[in-house]
Parts: structure tokens; C-alpha cells; sequence
């Protein structure tokens, strides 16, 4: 994988891709071309297998400032005012969102700066989210009269009602410490210490066996939107595979043996 | 829209349509006419193109008390021991809880006092909600024989299932702080701030394009109740229509040149 | 009911249910023994009219370690790897899990020491759960290589998703205040106050109707799994139902006439 210039890509020997948001003139907008690069990494990353977790980071004052507006208005020339063009764009995020989700590898997010409209839901769409104190989140569709619709299928999965209207309703910005509260984020650090704490989380992730990370992960998502009784019959298989799989029998038997366990794909 | 003696109108210049409950007698109690007048008022507000938001305060020591039990006692009388009395009743008031949801503008609850059983429900179907630090709130049917299992719609689908279970096992108070902790409410005042806190934020709301309000309050609960992949087919398709309509073109073209966006129905 | 060694039963003449995972040697693990002894508890104790409220606590250093993994890994030996034996144990535990959900009257976690993995999902499937501040939880299957997937079927229905993230991604340990700010339990108390506490909530409900308790309980979950209209329209019929019991009647006529109200069943 060859970085682009605007998604700057850093694998490490240990399993951790850093992938870094290097568009700052247009705020880290999800263009097409940030749309694209985004959407063909994820997917890669989930298939390297040398990949083990990854972080998202971003350059500048702006983590993420949504849609590319100016992009999105000169798409309205077409004949038919940009429906086309926008069913495009609608559907290439909503894929960069859903593919996030369906990455096989844990995700977290490492917040600086300001992360609004689709940039707030690429955080919320991530697995794990640390931002600095400093950082702030916002869905300020409302000021330019375009609803962040598609934001919010990812927030209001991720607070409470009330949290996310207030957030969609009001425009107005989240500190990092009020995100924290609310579910959006999990935790907040210093600037200082922000990517050491991410880096910290991903090594550890990194240190498990990545058939077991994307076993849960796939089955997370998959079983959250199953009623009770399904979800229990769907994880009870997916842990019989996990217990018939090599990784398990190697992991309890090193638990039970006091030893570290050694992982097939390590 | 004329006031009724129970429920007090008041519709503002810049479109907010403030709702009193007013019948301290039976402490704001949803009696069938409190329902009825509920579900006509929110139903001409959201047709009524002047209103854009709604604020629904109370007037009293109770801001609701919930379904009115003297007038279900009665009820019984019927030959059927009441059943059709109070299957009525109960299509009534999840009736008039579903308009809210259903109604197109954004609505707040301003809590003074005491919100209990379908008057806890009537706070937690709002889309925001901001209580003075005196109001309490409480499912208290188990103290009567009578579990809040309507309130518990609203309830469980706004705090998390341990916090649900304990307001409705127990029926014990829970003060405004520990609401605001919990998701029921989005934020607490001192009593003297509070009809200012939701009215800046009623103002600020209506200062929105109304197009946009409706159509994001209406896509926000219908997403929330898809699968996923279904919830970000769906608010693609809003966005498309919503980035065609007149207010985000203006919304847009506005905030690219940094003036005022001029709203078609404002 | 009599106690077995590795669950004591005692039940008080209130009506109070507690049990205590008594098989401190394997850590109270959900072996086999202990599953079927849960199973047939819970099971019994649902039609038991003298169970009024069932308190779930544990003796020894751990509340509970999860699964059995010397059981498990003796299970192995079977010609096909253990798969129909895994199978079972996992069908066992799922059932014991949706039979504390499906059992009709309330189970409160009372929770010392360490609740690790199925012991974890056994603590977010009680609908109540107060902890010791010295309690800790989590879901550490990543740590041998088996992902705590059906553990998370029920930590992914209490808590936000990045909290979940974070316990199954990691296998770090929550404490118990961290555990009552994401909703996974509702309360702390001291050590020294944690049975005063549980008991004193075990006997605040236990004071109420087992008709109502019983009927909220189960409706609680069922219309937590409909959509909301759906949910509205099962609600509402429960309450016509409710209404017409005996129970409600009296305790509504206790509540005007401002007595005590005298259960059927008390």
C-alpha cells in the first residue's frame, strides 16, 4: 500500500497502520478523492494481513470537516441539479462509513481538532475514539440547511436521543470532555500524551490473535441489530468456531499452562 | 389556534409555540381532555407554517402526574368492568406521544416540579428536554398495582435497561442531576434560568431553515429504527432530496460567501 | 428448593430470593454443575409464588470467572474436537442467560470481587446490579484467543458501543464506578454496605404486587425488541390488562382513599 498524498499511510513492524488525513487546505474534507482513497484502504487493510489494528489521525486544526461543499455545488450543474451526482457521493460515503464497520480489523480514532458533520460520524464509526481535550465535535448541518442525515445514522447509535437532537438540532459544538460523557468518544487525553495513548491501545489490540479481533469484530456489529434470542443463537456458534479454532486451543492452553501464548498469524 | 383553559398556547413571533399544561387541580394529569387538546395542538402545530419550534412547559407544582386515576376509576363502571374505557384511554395517550414524535417541528420540555408515570413519558418523548434542578421524575405504578408499561416505550428506548429497570421496579424519585446523567433530560438549570435556557434554545432552533428541521426530525426516527445498511439507504436518499431543495442551495451558497442564508419560509 | 453445594438458596419469609455462587475452588466458573443449578433455580424460582425478588451474589474473592476453561478444554477430547460438546455447554449458557431475562420476578446482581467474561454477562443480564467498589469487570477473551461473543450480546445491550469496544477489544478491567457511568450496573456501595443495599432494594420491591412486578418485567423485554408503534400498541394492551386485575384496582383505590393496599398475593 503506497500512500497517497492526501491519506498518508504507516505501517509499523507490530500490525499498527497509521493512516493520517493530510488534505488540511480543504479541512480534511470527504471529497471523492478522500472518499476514494479511504474506501480502497480500509479495504486493503482489511485484507493485508499485516495489518492488525489501525489508527485514523489527522493533520491540522480540522480532524474531519465532512463533505466537500464547494465539490458538492459544483456538482449541481449537471441537467438533472446534481441528484446524480449526489446519489454518487451519498453512496461512496455511506460505503467509507459501512466499510469501517466491516473492516475485519479494530479501528480507533485519534482526535484533534474539529471533527463536524460526516467527520463526527466518521468518528462515531469508528470501533474505539480518543480525542484530545481540545478537540470538539459538532452536526452543523442545520446552519446551512442541509440536515446531517447521514451523520446521524451513526450517532444516534452511538448517545442517547437526547444527545444526538441536541447535537443535530442545535448545530452547536461538543467539547471533548461532554463526548466523552455522552458515548461518542471513550476517552480524552492531552494533546501531549494523545497519540501515545492511542499508540499504547493499538499495541495492545495488535498483541491478540487477529483471527480472534476479527471474529469479534465481524460478530459485534452483526449481533447488535439481531433480536435477543437470535443474537444469543449467532454468538453461540460464532464462539463454538472461535473454540475450534488453533488461536483458542493455543491461548487456554497457555492460560491454563502459565506461559504466553504464541498466535498462528503472529 | 385559540388557548383552551387546560392547555395554555402562546405562539411567538419568531415561530415558537409555547405550551402550558394548566389544570393544577389535577396536577396537569393527562385526563382525556389534556389528551385531546394534546393531540389537536400538536397536530395543527406541526401543519401550522408559522410555528417552528414548540416548547411545552406546565404551569404548578406537578409539571405532569401522569394518567388521570380518578377518572379511570370511574371508568370501570362500564358493563365490561371499564376494558373499552381504558383501551381508549391508552390508544389516546400513545396516540398523542407518537404525534410528538410524528409531529415535523423540534419539541422541548421546560420541567418544573414533578414529572411521574405518563408524565415522565411525556418528558422522555420529547426530542430535548431541560429541567429545573428542583424536578424530579418517576415511574411510580408499581407503588399502585399498575406498572408504567407505556411510559416504559419511551423510556428504555431513552436511558440504558439498568437505569430503566430501577425507575420502574422501585418507583423511587429520581432528582433532575441525576436524570440529566442518565439521558432522560439533556441538560439542568437553576429554576430562575430555566424558561430562559429553553427559550434561547427554542430561538436559536427556529432561526433554522424549517424544511430542514422537518425533514431531519422525521429521517431521525424513521432511521432509528432500521438495520443499518437499510438506516444509510434511507438517509442517503433524504440527503440527495434535502441538498435539491431550495434551503441548502441557499444554505450553502451562503456559508461559501459568507453571508446570512435567507430561508424560503422564514 | 434446597441449596446445592455450589448454589446456596435462602429465602427469607419477605420473599427474597439469595442466591450465592458457592464454588469458590473454580473461582464460582460456569461449569456445567453450575450452569444446571442456575437453570433449574431460576427456572424453579419463576413459578415459585413465595419468590418475590431474587438477589444473585457469590462467596470468595471472585463473583465469577466465566466458563469452565479446565471443563472446556476436557471437552475437547471428543472425536469431532469438542464441537457438540462446546455446543451444548454454550446452548446451556445462553439459556441460563434468557432465563433470567424470561424469569418473571426481578434479579438483582449483588457483586463483589472480579465478574470476568460469562460472569461479566451475567451481571448485565440481571435487570438491577449494585457492586462493592472494590468489584471489577471484563471481558477478556481476547486474551486466549476466544472473543467474548456472547458475552457481548448482553455488555452491547447495556452499555454505549465504544465502552463495549473498549472491554472487548482490550480485556481490560473496569472498575465498579467506571462500570456505573457506562450503565453496565446502577449503583456503588462499600463493601461493608453492599448486602444493607441490595437488601433494602430487594425489599422495597419485594413490598409490591408480584402480579404487576410480574407483568412488567416480561413486558419490559418484549417491547423492547418491537418497533416503537409496535411497542406502543403491545404496551398499551398490557395496561387494559393490568387495569383489570385485581391488584390494580385495589392498589388505585389504596392510592385515592390514601391506605395501604392489600395484594392478592402478599
Amino acid at each position: 500500500m503506497a500512500s497517497s498524498d492526501i491519506l498518508l499511510r504507516d505501517l509499523s513492524d507490530d500490525g499498527i497502520l497509521r493512516l493520517t488525513l493530510n488534505d488540511m487546505k480543504r479541512r480534511n474534507a470527504l471529497s471523492e478523492a478522500m472518499l476514494s482513497a479511504l474506501g480502497t484502504t480500509f479495504s486493503e487493510a482489511g485484507r493485508d494481513p499485516a495489518v492488525r489494528v489501525i489508527i485514523l489521525a489527522a493533520n491540522g486544526p480540522a480532524f474531519c470537516a465532512g463533505h466537500d461543499l464547494k465539490e458538492m455545488t459544483a456538482g449541481r450543474r449537471g441537467p438533472d441539479g446534481g441528484e446524480a451526482y449526489f446519489a454518487k457521493v451519498m453512496s461512496m460515503c455511506s460505503g467509507v462509513m459501512q466499510g469501517i464497520l466491516n473492516c475485519p480489523k479494530p479501528v480507533i480514532a485519534e482526535v484533534t481538532g474539529i471533527a463536524t458533520a460526516a467527520g463526527c460520524q466518521l468518528v462515531a464509526t469508528c470501533d474505539l475514539a480518543i480525542a484530545a481535550d481540545t478537540a470538539q465535535f459538532s452536526t452543523p448541518g442545520v446552519h446551512i440547511g442541509l440536515f446531517c442525515s447521514t451523520p446521524m445514522v451513526a450517532l444516534s447509535r452511538n448517545v442517547a436521543n437526547k444527545h444526538a437532537m441536541e447535537m443535530l438540532l442545535t448545530g452547536d459544538m461538543t467539547p471533548a470532555a461532554r463526548a466523552a460523557e455522552i458515548g461518542l468518544i471513550h476517552r480524552v487525553t492531552s494533546e501531549d500524551t494523545l497519540q501515545h495513548a492511542t499508540t499504547e491501545m493499538a499495541r495492545k489490540i495488535a498483541s491478540k490473535s487477529s483471527m480472534t479481533l476479527t471474529t469479534g469484530k465481524r460478530a459485534f456489529y452483526a449481533q447488535r441489530e439481531m433480536p435477543i434470542a437470535e443474537a444469543y443463537d449467532y454468538a453461540s456458534q460464532v464462539m463454538v468456531d472461535n473454540m475450534l479454532a488453533h488461536d483458542a486451543q493455543e491461548g487456554i492452553g497457555a492460560f491454563i499452562e502459565k506461559r504466553a501464548p504464541q498466535w498462528q498469524d503472529a
